[in-house]
């Protein structure tokens, strides 16, 4: 294709799944690629550990390289695809004070470094994507950061990880056990063999900061993000939930609450009815409630080689466009620089499952528990226990704050009515 | 505020619901929103038919103008959004000759003079945005003109008429008729006292057109997109897809097939478990299909004041941002430029009810009549009519030409056992 314009020159960090397929589809897809940027986009190399590891048949021997320094140096963009802080975030600061525009999907580097990288972006008149960080696919960081931005967001919830939304969906359909969801999800190859970035929330907890310092333009440390993953989730609670009209989800919330923001991933309840229920397997959505727009979701996959390799691309076109245009990028910013509350402020509903003795008295005695630490009960239900001398209480709360409630449940443990208290879940979206 | 920047003037054209809650929101989140760009967004004025028509109260009176022409003439971004076709469309050209950006909502203007807009933009350098123009508040234009531009669109399918989800909705929901629905949506002030724009899918038709174009990348005129209304669904026929699994809902369905484009809107049953069969009420969503990215669903207020003031502040955010960069805004292309075929090159599946006579040999002779038609049955299900002497066949077609049911249907009216062609209903999302 002819063009008014030279190439812009690309240069691939990485050649994992993610990477091969974006070196893939700039080599097969060059020419429409070329229309739609109106500028070749030619791929100068791609930097590797390793020249002669194995590699797909599929990409020319001759463009992979050991030299990241030299290839960043001589590029416009630069694509960021190794993951992890090192060395990345060394890689990407060399793009940025070369002149290069940068694309990364590293949720980790973005979470833990976004701002100060996006600093130095702004400073520079340079421009740093990260729509592959969060939801694979799922245009979500570009409608925060553009579409609503003329608008207020109180409130983002999302299903940020495809793996534990895979293990709780099998849970609730299949009624297995947590250890076993996992094994079929390993099998699979949703979950991996070390599970604990996914299981325990880790993952989800990157996305949240970063989707937290988007939506309310203030820097959100991945440290006080709140964490709990889903390991201790019983298929039993999943039972009694369903049989409440609920689904067990882990979300990654941020929320506005007066002048600070609460920033937390967890198992909580959400009632079927929500659009956030219908979510199953390994998708994922991210629900925003915004103060004019109202209710919005953006749903897809939420991972996997190609899905991302498409966000990747994606930003690699604005990149490539806004390169040509010559204009300075997007920024984002943190000016409103909201502080992060801590866990303990937080209110919100719970639902609570009580092993108790089956004698008279049990209820008022524990109404009173409830009573004398603040928290108000909307409902009780009592069913039989697994042991022939308990029964269970499943006990819904109405909105309480999470430090009474800590003091509540070890105020519970000790009550001499209570055998053991089964499960505390937190419930949103009603 | 104090900021390097001049303030950026922004006129706006139309002050009903919309453009009031526009303005409302420049004047109230000034401080915001001069923090979001980098200088003051500055409202110059509000072009109106009469400045002496009774308004919103919060509104300075000297902002109003009948000279709509000077406004726009010193203003670096002008809001559209006083819909319809003229004078909107000599506005939006005056605006974009006389060195202005422009954002609209007006989906009418944007599916009947799109590309000569945008043709006009590209050339001149300026942009022209209109995310309000389809769904509302729900960010889908930029998805698709960004997010997903290093990738291939095969399908676009969306609930993008509130008014007609909102009544299908509670025909499903309450067994009401098409008649009484519409009676309540209008009373809710959901539908307009003449609602034929909504329901004949004219409305949704524009939609269509607009998201096409912007999917594959070509010229797609509203005319050529086929459309059907909800006018003739009734209660029986959505009661029959309930319990066959399916919702009936309205849909805009633009595909790729093979080197041309099909751009449909008319019924459409779809399986209970697809994500669009949980879009309920007045919500819109637009469900994509790509190549890499999977299934993705945006979802969200279709239409209303706020949400569509919404989509129209981010617009204008990107808009001042890009403008106080300096380069020149995102075009969009019609170089794919992919042909429209007609509706009768169409291959989709067919739920087809028949009044037929109760005797022996009826589903022979049937069956016969769709195999001459080349026609492949599915399955067929038999039910008592509603005249005793008329029993039901309800039959699901596997995937066939839209030509060869034509055809079939009015061969099926001819036949001596057929009493009646009760309803054909094209189904989706299997």
């Amino acid at each position: 294709m002819q063009t008014a314009y030279r190439p812009i020159r690309i240069a691939l960090l990485g050649a994992g799944s993610v990477g091969s397929q974006v070196a893939r589809l700039l080599l097969e897809n060059k020419e429409e690629l070329a229309k739609r940027v109106g500028t070749e986009l030619q791929l100068t190399g791609i930097a590797v550990r390793d020249v002669n590891a194995k590699r797909d048949a599929d990409l020319p021997k001759e463009l992979f390289t050991e030299d990241a320094e030299s290839l960043i140096i001589g590029s416009d963009i630069v694509i960021e695809l190794i993951g992890g802080i090192e060395p990345a975030k060394g890689w990407i600061t060399l793009a940025l004070n070369s002149g290069a525009d940068v694309v990364t999907a590293n949720k980790a580097l973005i979470a833990a470094h976004g701002s100060e990288l996006l600093g130095l972006a702004h400073q520079l008149g340079a421009q740093l994507y990260y729509e592959a960080a969060v939801g694979g696919a799922i245009p979500i960081i570009r409608p925060l950061r553009e579409s609503l931005a003329g608008d207020r967001i109180n409130r983002v919830m999302g299903i940020v990880n495809g793996t534990t939304n895979y293990i709780l969906d099998q849970m609730e359909s299949t009624g297995a056990d947590f250890q076993d969801a996992l094994s079929e999800a390993q099998q699979l190859g949703y979950a991996e063999a070390d599970p604990t970035a996914d299981v325990e929330a880790f993952d989800a907890a990157s996305k949240a900061a970063i989707l937290a310092s988007l939506a309310f333009h203030s820097e959100v440390p991945v440290e006080e993000v709140f964490r709990e993953g889903i390991t201790s989730v019983s298929s039993m609670q999943i039972e009694t939930a369903r049989q409440a009209g609920y689904s067990v989800k882990l979300l990654a919330i941020c929320e506005r609450v007066q002048d600070s923001l609460v920033v937390r991933v967890h198992p909580t309840l959400i009632p079927l009815s929500h659009p956030l229920a219908a979510v199953r397997g390994a998708y994922n959505a991210v629900f925003v409630e915004a103060e004019s727009a109202g209710q919005l979701m953006f749903y897809g996959a939420g991972a996997g080689g190609p899905e991302t390799a498409s966000a990747v691309l994606g930003d690699l076109v604005s990149a490539a466009k806004r390169h040509l245009a010559g204009g300075p990028g997007l920024s984002d910013s943190t000016h409103a620089n909201l502080p992060v509350a801590s866990i303990q402020e937080v209110r919100t509903r719970f639902q609570i499952t009580l092993a108790v003795q089956d004698q008279p008295g049990v209820l008022a005695s524990i109404a009173n528990e409830f009573a004398s630490h603040g928290v108000s009960v909307e409902t009780v239900a009592q069913s039989a226990g697994s042991d022939s001398a308990a029964a269970l209480l499943t006990i819904m709360t109405h909105s309480a704050l999470e430090g009474d409630l800590e003091k509540l449940a070890q105020s519970l443990e000790k009550n001499d009515f209570v055998v053991q208290v089964d499960s505390v879940i937190r419930v949103e979206g009603i």
